[in-house]
């Protein structure tokens, strides 16, 4: 029954937005199991009917419960009409358009893509996609000063890292210092104002660019306008900073206020929809990056803050400071926060959560992880999806060796843990968007959720794991020495279930590259499609080991083994 | 299989959305023909597993291809988490959340609405709800001038509109005054400044609003911007207030700058995105607000307006008259600039569709009809549906009686025309959103598309269709007795596919009211189930009649007739 089939567009991001001018991609998602052919049958909107040209759409892959098709069609005059048709192997078919599903492609209409703004495609920074990331967490990294970050800039740059992202540095009572009790202000026990630019200096002299945590979700209660309140109550000039169901304000035994999580009563939340907020930590946004020239900011709790604010604050901020990135803080499906007027990118918990079951867990297998990862790609636009701050950890997860260690089946797991880590690096870094390295994890730290995962840095080399550490440096100069591998296009290969292998491939214009990912402890030798039928030799570049293709490919795999094949 | 239903969800609006303080409206999508049952299972975010409380959700109908599930939630925090569960008969599930589909609730995730911001549920100008649309198309109404148009107030006013909306009145060399010379000047035929103040006046005083239309897309090739450009070229300083291609300008045979339209060379498409045009407009639609006093505005081809005006024209118009009404000129579908940062409601022409193809062209049954009405609503947040301008016709179209008599299958159509045109206009009056009456079409005017729709209008009572303007008044004059039909939920009651007839259900607080339209040459007597089982008696508020329902409800309906049982 062709009616019953179940596709899914709506002419807004992330199914159909601009990539640059005059080019729109289309996505759409069908229901799996269909093997169902699609097409796009597109015209200028005051075109007449019978003008329309189809355009065969690319099946992508299975995601979450359904297929992903895409198009990417020009448009001379931005003015856009479409309609899908989709097709299953005995010749049934079914019209889409804006009034529906039907097998008479009057009544299914066209969608409307009304115009083409020239504004409208999201530009990101140029630095981003050649960007590996390395999250600090100040307290425990060298000394717990800016000073100390400084110095251990030469040590990050042979790493190869090309950003640092710190968590917040400003003025506040606890060690995370999300609690912020002066904007403004360095806090002392890291450093000051001039220890930053000099930082940040620094770091630039290396070609590492500097970004910082923005908590604006919520203030510390040391905050001066807190303060304010806590002082004079309902005759505070400051009370509708804040969000205070009654008067007098009580901290405990539990806050007759908004705070942030659940009654966090030191962390009153902001009223960012009150325009004096909004314009104190706009101005704070902006003092940092003309004071100390950072090249981005990171917001926390992004998700909780409203989306007017982050409009503004995106606005006024790109407008002085085209080139600053900003990732916005939500630790689920970020989308709604991507759609090119707030966030350039986000920090990918979700990804995050695929690569744990797959390769810490081992919970899933190539099928689904694949499918995952699809599906967290599905519900963003291009841009944001290459803007992503690509985690394995961070300050508020267990770490990723920690997660291996404890995670796995069948086998010994405890000594398959790094080589389980290894695969997810290697998968970090030959996968889309900015690798994100959580500080220690390139030397093998461990650690259980907060406060585990936030102990002191390890800098005695006979504590550190030091071929963890060569294998991080080695992928991080394979990313930066191939293009590919950064600006490419992410397409499936192949995955076989049984043998938990899988392989993928990254595009860009006459170059690819395969990838190939064995998570199981058994050796094979591999028989897949070639990704490339011209060429007849490919080279390893993990092993420098050459692959020859007569007619078919074979390809030997170790155990938890990868390969880089280009 | 179950893992072959397909259903979609995302935490944005229409999906997902505040209806209220702390209350949230999700809307599910799922492939029809299964007969899910669904529910949705939520707590706040920052609970911890197991807190989650379960909510079944209302089918509320086939819409397109799919079916609608809706379901309203409390939130305490306006922190919500929540994922659906679906079952079928057979008691096979699945489990959908922000993870995608599966039948392992951990598989599944969860969807996060982060926060329920206060400023975020969409608020309409109170008298939104209560409003029926009179457009006026100046220069055929009433000796092409708005003393002509005052002096039919009384009329107006006994039809029982609320309101009139007039196409434009700015300077304008044609007839139809889209191509504006001066947004400050009323143009010189049609009176003046003082004129519309009188005007806006009187309506006023007989309790009717007045919106006027602004065409910022592109003005007309004699406003002053566009006329200097054309005298000075590159060197004007209004260039960039449009979107040239190259110098000198070119008008024809083929202008080289964009136009609306497929090369309209008379109108230039104004840069919306050019700062000093957004002054510009912005600064022309509050003027006629203080000037004029009027209550509304409706905004010409605004899908090809950047978004990012509208999103400024919202905020600024809102913030200075809250009470102004806003409608979007999307001839398509216009749930993406019906988010509540843009427009209160649109035109909808999609609505107007769906009755054209089962009133005018009996071409569509009431199964097809109704998931249509239903499709055109998916789309849309509650508030943007309140606030649609519902139409039978337009200046734009062919008048509504035409295409009846033109449309009609089997029996004598061109008899039965004013029948189904008045079944069309019960519908209009007894559906959501705001009834908005193309003027002539309540005496009976007809007309093919422009110009032909848009001829003077039929003033002479011996050429009026009496009986029609007497069906108008009535039904308007009860939906304004009705508060159930202004403000009630719109529900399907039942469809008879072979008699071709239908019933719906409004709904709101205690009171409800059923709706029956025989689209049919023949009377039937019909027993669907009561849609107040508690009642034993209705009436039908058109005729008075008594219907008595002992334990089954028998109803008759004459030939192309209707009830509104109360």
């Amino acid at each position: 029954m062709p009616s019953r089939w179940f596709l899914y567009h709506t002419v807004e991001d992330p199914f159909a937005y601009p990539v640059g001018p005059g080019t729109l991609k289309l996505r759409l998602f069908v229901q799996n199991g269909q093997q169902l052919s699609c097409t796009v049958i597109h015209s200028d909107r005051y075109d007449s009917p019978g003008s329309e040209i189809p355009l065969p759409m690319e099946r992508i892959g299975s995601a979450g419960g359904y297929e992903i098709h895409e198009a990417v069609l020009q448009t001379a005059t931005g003015k856009c009409r479409y309609l899908f048709h989709a097709e299953n192997p005995a010749g049934e078919y079914l019209w889409y358009g804006e009034r529906g599903l039907s097998e008479i492609r009057e009544h299914a209409g066209s969608f409307q893509y009304a115009y083409l703004h020239r504004s409208e495609a999201v530009k990101l920074p140029k630095w981003t996609s050649d960007t590996v990331v390395y999250q600090i967490y100040p307290s425990s990294f060298n000394g717990g000063t800016l000073k100390g970050v400084a110095d251990k800039i030469p040590y990050l740059q042979q790493l190869g890292i090309t950003a640092i992202y710190m968590t917040p540095v400003f003025e506040s009572p606890s060690e995370h210092k999300y609690n912020t009790s002066d904007y403004y202000k360095i806090d002392p026990g890291f450093g000051s104002t001039a220890d930053l630019k000099a930082l940040v200096d620094l770091a630039h002299s290396h070609g590492i660019k500097v970004l910082l945590d923005a908590v604006f979700n919520h203030a510390g209660d040391a905050f001066f306008a807190f303060k304010d309140v806590l002082e004079h109550g309902e005759n505070s000039r400051y009370k509708d900073w804040f969000v205070i169901r009654s008067f007098p304000l009580v901290q405990s035994p539990s806050p007759n206020y908004e705070t942030f999580g659940k009654a966090e009563a030191h962390m009153p939340k902001l009223n960012m929809e009150n325009p004096e907020v909004a314009d104190y930590m706009l101005e704070v946004s902006r003092h940092w990056v003309r004071e100390a020239g950072i090249d981005g900011w990171r917001l926390d709790v992004a998700n909780e803050v409203t989306p007017r604010f982050w409009t503004r604050f995106r606005r006024e901020l790109k407008e002085e400071f085209p080139e600053l990135l900003l990732i916005g803080e939500v630790m689920h499906a970020s989308g709604p926060w991507l759609r090119g007027d707030q966030f350039d990118g986000g920090m990918n918990y979700v990804l995050r959560d695929a690569v744990l079951e797959f390769f810490a867990e081992q919970s899933a297998g190539p099928v689904r992880f694949l499918e995952q990862v699809l599906h967290q790609e599905a519900f963003c636009n291009d841009q944001a999806n290459a803007a992503m701050f690509q985690l394995l950890g961070s300050h508020d997860t267990l770490r990723f060796l920690t997660a291996c260690r404890e995670g796995g089946r069948g086998w010994n797991h405890e000594n398959t843990a790094i080589q389980r880590m290894r695969l997810a690096v290697f998968f970090q870094m030959t996968y889309i968007g900015l690798p994100m390295i959580y500080y220690g994890d390139e030397v093998g730290m461990e650690g259980a959720t907060d406060p585990h995962c936030r102990k002191p840095m390890v800098w005695q080399e006979q504590h550190q794991n030091m071929e963890l550490h060569a294998w991080y440096t080695l992928l991080i100069s394979l990313r930066r020495q191939y293009e590919v591998l950064r600006t490419g296009a992410f397409r499936l290969w192949f995955t076989d279930e049984a043998r938990n292998v899988l392989g993928y491939i990254r595009r860009s214009g006459q170059d690819s590259m395969g990838l190939v990912i064995n998570n199981s402890p058994n050796s094979y030798q591999l028989e897949p499609d070639s990704f490339r039928p011209d060429l007849h030799e490919l080279t390893d570049l993990l092993t420098g080991a050459t692959v020859r293709s007569a007619e078919r490919l074979f390809v030997d795999v170790e155990p938890f083994g990868c390969l880089m094949l280009h």
